[in-house]
């Protein structure tokens, strides 16, 4: 039997760059190797878009395009949208009970809202049991492999301690350990060079940005503040520019190339970028054509279907779970 | 159309006469004026037994059996587990976006534990979410009334911030706003005349103690300290035989005159709590005879079609929830 891998998104904008290099390049390649379940998290997405439910909904359907665009294939993963099974509610609810609220202080995402907005006046109950809450959607699907960067460690060391403490709890073998599958490039930098790319930070190519907006994204991105004239040597390390192009440009030997010319003065900022903006239609060429062949009654349909097949496997585990803990099937 | 009276019981075990003067009578009283659901919590006894769910679920018929005994009729009261009914944690989820961390640990309740174990070593997120958790029991059957204590005024006032921020967020006429029904008698003291009757303390007479061990219970009740002999003057106020003579005995001239005489110092305690014993005796033969003729199937039966009832309706306030949510029917 395959192993079990769920990986997922929150329905908060477009599938961008980032998510492709970060997430969605592993999640084709593993497809064919892994049972996928692919988990719309729009219920956690309202933890901090509970004013925005509308915005949430629009993307549901933006989101499986983007899906489908990159070629993952319906027929063998399973795309389903969280609010559409309450399961997972049931089972953090029963979570809840064995995690404490100072182990949740100590999650680093939590943490860093508590340092940032102070805990006392605008933490929401919401945001600190969202460790809770992910361990529910690991484990309900009995994933053996959630693919995650770094920084999203701790959400699985959570869902550890939470089916171990079950299992001491209430008997083992009801709940299955998941593994963290961590990806090579863990992020991408945004083109403004800052950080990550993020929607938020305005920073993001999309995958459904057209070749023009792909162009324009590009001819404007951040590069080498030090470099006044093309002939100005320039750096390499740290350029967005060259980050990009070692992620999206195949032709290897032409990066190496561009980047010796770059630091030696030889190449300009505007030429570097024309390439990389070909390079990246090139890659989107065949994103955007299988976009194109998507509709509305097919993402519909797709739902239904990923949603009722995940549906059967949450009940399942939530029959053994209520029977481990109150016998009751 | 009648108003919808939401009351419940953790199911920790067997109902005591402190039960019956706080609660029971009262949901006897009002059975016929108010369509009435009763929830047995199970999920939120968990919260703080959660390493002993047998012991719930073994307490779940035993407080059925209470419930009939005391003459709560199954015909027009649904009783319902929490457990069977996941839409109250699908709500309760919602919910927990809607209250911050800082206004939890206010909560009366949340805060004596803080007090008493100290949030950051022990406090489970169970613990610090029950009052949204209550939230959602209230609201999914839209109770326009809840029989609380005063201690339990709170776990209201929370509700209604939750069904006002809710409305504010997503549209009005959702959700329906519940109001406190608050009884005459709050609470019963326990037979070693401490605080309430409660299970915990072990001074508690149960509703399902036969005749002899009342008697006994009643014989080893705390009275008067300061009183030595039959003849010296006693007191009255604050001697739990007198408030349990209050509660259950009807010969009202006849509790009058104990008390003059009691003050008099011319009878002894021995007489008075003979008389009382009596008395609960006497009250507690029809709720004995009731428990007598129920068995196991009819609980069973009771609680399969009280919980069917009970879900309808929560099913059809989460359609409601979702669709103002998520415009999900």
């Amino acid at each position: 039997m395959k192993k079990r891998m769920l990986t997922g998104d929150r329905p908060t904008g477009p599938l961008h760059l980032g998510h492709y290099v970060g997430s969605l390049a592993n999640r084709v390649a593993l497809q064919h190797t892994y049972e996928t379940f692919i988990l719309i998290a729009d219920v956690q997405a309202l933890t901090d878009h509970f004013d925005r439910p509308e915005f949430l909904r629009r993307n549901i359907r933006e989101v499986v395009k983007d899906y489908l665009a990159v070629g993952l294939d319906p027929t063998i993963v399973s795309i389903a949208v969280q609010s559409h099974i309450p399961e997972i509610a049931e089972l953090a609810i029963y979570y809840l009970n064995l995690v404490t609220v100072a182990r949740l202080l100590r999650n680093p995402t939590v943490k860093d809202e508590v340092r940032q907005k102070g805990m006392e006046e605008t933490l929401s109950a919401g945001f600190l049991c969202y460790p809770v809450h992910q361990a529910a959607d690991i484990t309900i699907f009995c994933a053996d492999l959630v693919p995650v960067g770094k920084d999203q460690l701790p959400m699985i060391e959570q869902t550890v301690e939470i089916v171990r403490r079950f299992h001491g709890l209430y008997g083992d073998g009801v709940l299955v350990e998941p593994h963290a599958l961590v990806g090579e490039v863990d992020r991408l930098v945004g083109t403004d060079g800052q950080t990550k790319m993020s929607k938020s930070l305005g920073n993001a190519i999309y995958l459904s940005d057209d070749d023009k907006t792909v162009t324009d994204k590009v001819m404007r991105m951040y590069t080498d503040p030090t470099r006044i004239r093309a002939t100005d040597p320039g750096h390499v390390a740290g350029n967005p520019v060259f980050a990009y192009h070692d992620a999206f440009n195949p032709d290897k030997a032409e990066v190496a190339n561009l980047k010796t010319q770059y630091e030696q003065g030889k190449v300009g900022d505007v030429e570097v970028k024309r390439r990389l903006a070909r390079c990246l239609n090139l890659f989107l060429a065949p994103i955007r054509e299988r976009r194109m062949n998507v509709n509305d009654a097919m993402v519909e349909a797709i739902l239904e279907e990923g949603t009722r097949r995940a549906r059967c496997v949450a009940e399942e585990t939530m029959k053994r779970v209520r029977s481990a803990l109150l016998s009751l099937p």
